[in-house]
């Protein structure tokens, strides 16, 4: 086994992840629970961390580098934002190091957009980005990173340039389990309905406007005509997506396509969602692009 | 006081309302509770009834007549439904009477419209389209009824063609409460933030494909620039209100305008709302609408 030459952090609202890696970025031990920000602002962000570190047997003087929400004000320590338009240089140069601990830990900045019409703000998508995209890379790229709060991405030269969150991944969580078309959805197994999927998310790039109407349809087809709980459940993730895919794609789309950076069931719910409207798409593993852009950072700080 | 000729129930999923009404239409007495459907089915909708009748006083043998959910599958009895093409005399015609009662207890159906591609129905709306729009009238009319399940539809010479709900009022119930903008517009008073509420539906009308993403800026706006609960509140309403009126607006606007049917601090919100895009409306009183449709079809059913 070779030397760990860092600890790195994904520490998300509502998840925590955490690397041992060597040098070269391989992972050489591996943690995830969910003390996210939300648990460990009650726990002491400093005490879960400590347990997480020993359960891996990192050494006393080994540095540990954060990205994601432990860097915001509610967070552990805030560690600011780089302003668009934002090299993603910038990003692991402004980290902030904790102050009171020993080892040193740092927690990489996010990102900001300061304007009145479009005031947007990112934290550990920044990281993913560098880790995705790298800091040489010359050309535009569209970003899509699907989540709970989906961000849409404009980098230019390794500069983002602009983004705009989207809060479809907890529309579908309330949509789903705490209005009328819970009925409608209740006892969905766990096979989708692609069909159905593709069919709304068609329906709702053609026509986003009608969203709250699409979302509506779930539940009169299923009264009218029948239908499963799982097609139900198709046509509200299908126009909450395809509605976000109408914005995302609205403005010029790079010849190359739309860069996808998701992981898991998500990645793949985009692809289909993509695949519907004919949209090329380079897919990024999300984890992996994360914990290179955390490797990429912890050289830049450590080993200069 | 003059002699009751029936009573007049208006039952939604969650609200009951009760008139005691004169062969003029003339409200004699009233009775409001929250004994709506999903209260009713499980303490029993002759109960419910009964009580209020008792209340007014109801003599045993005056007849009663409802419109709502309490005609759904899961309310009291099902009155079924009239499809589209609906003639607004049709639902007059085809109202189920409540069996095992001795007193005569009709619901008025609904409208369905049975179209795979736009699936949808209604309860109690029907019948304020009938009290405000009258049996007889020629033209063109453009109704949006918000609301909890707002409806936009389409009327020609009295027969509803086609309609859409938009589930406007749930989704700012639940995005106010349940997602992560429930902090940004915790605390906030009752008064209006009205220019961030113009501005929202301004924004929103003109890019509803970003409704997921104006929403989201309610908080950001907040993290960068400050702002008051109030004004994140209106942020997340106009939101809603204009993506829905984006998509309510799309086709034809007859030339007299929108026919705006709402009740109190819903249409004052809506009022604001067309004002803010500068489109005409006609406003009528949602309750006094309903009333008069319940009892012009009282009138055709119990006096011929």
């Amino acid at each position: 086994m070779t030397e760990p030459a860092n600890v790195a952090v994904d520490w998300g609202t509502s998840s925590f992840r955490l690397w041992l890696v060597d040098r070269a970025g391989n992972v050489l031990a591996e943690r995830r629970s969910g003390e996210g920000m939300l648990a460990a602002a009650k726990a002491g962000f400093a005490g879960v961390l400590r347990s997480h570190l020993a359960a891996v047997e990192a050494p006393a003087d080994l540095p540990v580098l954060v990205c994601g929400m432990a860097g915001a004000k509610t967070g552990w320590v805030e560690a600011g934002y780089v302003d668009t338009p934002a090299p993603l240089s910038a990003v692991l140069k402004q980290a902030a190091r904790v102050p009171g601990e020993v080892r040193d830990i740092r927690i990489l900045p996010g990102i900001a957009q300061r304007d009145m019409k479009a005031p947007d703000v990112m934290r550990g998508e920044e990281t993913q980005l560098l880790g995705a995209l790298g800091l040489g890379a010359a050309g535009e790229a569209l970003v899509c990173m699907p989540g709970t709060h989906s961000k849409w991405v404009r980098v230019k030269d390794s500069i983002v340039e602009h983004f705009a969150t989207f809060m479809t991944g907890e529309l579908f969580s309330v949509v789903s389990r705490e209005t009328i078309l819970a009925l409608a959805v209740a006892g969905a197994d766990e096979a989708e309905d692609i069909a159905s999927f593709k069919a709304a998310v068609k329906a709702a790039f053609d026509a986003p406007a009608f969203a709250a109407n699409l979302l509506f349809t779930a539940r009169s087809r299923q009264l009218l005509f029948g239908g499963t709980p799982a097609a139900a459940r198709a046509t509200l993730s299908g126009t909450l997506i395809g509605t976000e895919l109408a914005a995302g794609l609205s403005g010029s789309v790079p010849k190359a396509g739309i860069t996808l950076i998701a992981s898991g069931r998500l990645a793949a719910l985009y692809r289909q969602a993509f695949d519907a409207l004919s949209v090329n798409v380079n897919p990024i593993d999300a984890d992996e692009a994360v914990r290179r852009g955390l490797s990429m950072a912890a050289a830049a700080i450590w080993t200069e």
